[in-house]
């Protein structure tokens, strides 16, 4: 862990980090969120009352797209060619979960691309649900796991492990 | 409150909604959320240990930016002629809280603009500071005011009323 | 109907015509067009054994968003405030039926948004499709009715006539 | 050929495929689509009582713009560093005929790419030639050939094979 | 004339000024810039030695297309619904002289929607000419004239005036 | 230097070049340009009168997200994965100065993206200027240096040689 920003230059102004002189390497991240909802809207979206297919899929493809938006999102991240995005979403009693993989293989890591696809699928929902709950909120938004890199595998404490080998298609 | 996502067709199926015989509107959005840190990197920036300068700038400007991107990263989000866009970033002890501030002339509102905003802006921090901290979380996103259209004013219990008329320039 | 593109100018050089004169009314714009996909794959598709639900949905959101992309995809089309985008697909026989419907009010129309939309939806139908058929061809995209604006209501003869006012929520 | 789209993963949920484990090799998509358009149209632009510099310029750019967004109009493609682009339209009897060669190094191929070159490019002839002609029509888009990558050598029968290393520059 | 960006908010960080209480009305802003390369390249451009067609026609269309993407390139600029934007392209002896006209009907200007459109047109023509002439320089930006709004008309010192009314079609 | 555009296919119309044999090395651009200013508010700005610290890092930040968006803007342009890119503004006493180093590993180089981040940011000092000064002129825009590829590295005269390995962080 460093002592600042990695975004700063020596005259502590933001710049693109130069990554040019690290190899490509397979990189993954993976990143979770919630939207807490009412329990009811939780429940009606699960069993199927309000129509589930759609509305899933559509803050799925969200996720996937805004990850591919990523560098135009956020300032200062390198443009990747990313090899895989994957985004789960899981209805619990007061939450919709939002998990979601990225893959590639390059000279820097796609962290920033998981938990932006993390936002925009939770921002997505919100948007379709906003209109039946005005409790919505959007939170613990969190890196699970990083694996490629200088920096080791990543594991969150109390994160399962996934074998990602196994889920590819 | 409907029972149903409002942008699902009577097919069942997403759609953007019609709202072209809706008239257009004042109307104005304000969310806010968190990136929780560590309390030393908290006090750093504060205090400029860490040159906080351009790295608000920065987080600031990720978050006007994705509000004009609004209707491009969440899918049924119509565009819009925004008016106003304001992002304003405080360090407290353990988080940095972010609210934004969007407003428009239009035929709908403009709460996810504030949302998208707010997660623009948040995982702009988020990506400066990871280096240095690997405990980040962002949360506790919310709406806290939205006005304008014939839903009438709303205001988040516990959010404070901030005279917007005041604020421009 | 001309006898010149009017978007080429006096001196026979693209611009982006001018309708700052013109008056902004409600516009609507309708076309359709076609994958043709071996037999067996539509079957498989209509009854469930290809699981459609993520498939229709993705091609619908992809229409819809390339409609939003519309200025941006053909350089010499106005952005505009688009108020409505619908996009239904069914499942002929020998092919797939994309059918988009696009509104705005706007001092011109909206029939390259609507015929960009079915273009989007059925390039991602022919992607998520391609590895299982080889024959797959897009064609007989058509505006079907163009309403709105100094030329009158446009309905492609043989196009049946839609209530729009029915259809929205 | 697979009996499942392979853009679905083992839940039956759509996903970014994962190419990561693929190596990057040179590819080529090469597709085709037509205008069609009253025969007095094309006679017309052909020999130059329509100026068709600018026309035909401005749909070429509109194909090459367009195949570098193709992840970006299409949900679950994949971003690639596309290292070549070539969109040609020959004026026909009945029709503009817009073919589209692009190439990559990559881990996945380039046919999407060639297809939304085509579609955008035929988009921007008929929003140009739409003021004359009220009969024009989109159509016949198919793949041509495709090279590289696992599935080897595909070319459409009937289709001539283009020897693109001399049409380099 | 002020003495502070109005970019800055009270509390001197940017914001995307609020225009929300300022009417809609017609305003147009006009630009120019230069491309100055050797003499013999543009005489070879003027005469046709080079062929011009395209190279002037994808100019003039990267000009029309960025003006459209100003909101997105300049940070705290407004997205406005463009009426007009048409660029012209003159070969002089010693250099391409570029000029934008934009229009919008909008409560703020488009001065920079018509500098961006010169500066992205300039450096086109510098893309496609860079291989030719390693002395090319960019310069002389500066607007021309603007029409709309509280602050009147301007009109640079030696800029003739362009009768607008009479260059749409 | 070659005598024709290499934009330029056999058939006189562009294409973006085949760059797909060439290997992809490490490559670097590096421009300059000027917004020429009042001395006046280039004095105010230089001590603080005028708050700085938004104004320079907004402009920085528009640079670097306009230099991702290189072959988005300028038609012909390859998409690269950019590996570094770095914005500098220095404050003369009738100018802003800004000076932009990119850097990739790929097979064609990155001088049109160094030139765009260099425009983007003078565009954006511009705007936040304007307001204040109505003599800005933006000019002076050149290449300083180039390495990398076949042709070999070019220092424009009178440039200054910067060590770039020092500069990173």
């Amino acid at each position: 862990m460093g002592t600042q920003p990695n975004h700063l230059n020596e005259r502590g102004e933001v710049h693109m980090v130069e990554v040019g002189e690290k190899p490509a390497t397979r990189r993954l991240g993976r990143a979770v969120g919630y939207l807490s909802a009412r329990p009811d809207i939780c429940q009606a979206v699960k069993n199927g009352q309000i129509p589930k297919g759609d509305v899933l899929a559509v803050s799925r493809v969200a996720g996937i797209m805004a990850a591919k938006k990523t560098s135009d999102i956020i300032p200062l991240c390198h443009p990747l060619p990313l090899t895989h995005i994957d985004v789960q979403i899981e209805i619990e009693s007061e939450a919709f979960r939002v998990e979601a993989v990225v893959e590639t293989t390059a000279p820097t890591g796609v962290e920033m691309e998981a938990l932006t696809a993390v936002s925009a699928s939770l921002l997505t929902l919100y948007d379709m649900l906003k209109g039946m709950d005005r409790t919505l909120e959007i939170g613990h938004i969190v890196l699970l796991e990083k694996a490629g890199g200088r920096s080791g595998h990543f594991l969150r404490e109390g994160a399962s492990h996934v074998d990602h080998s196994d889920s590819h298609q």
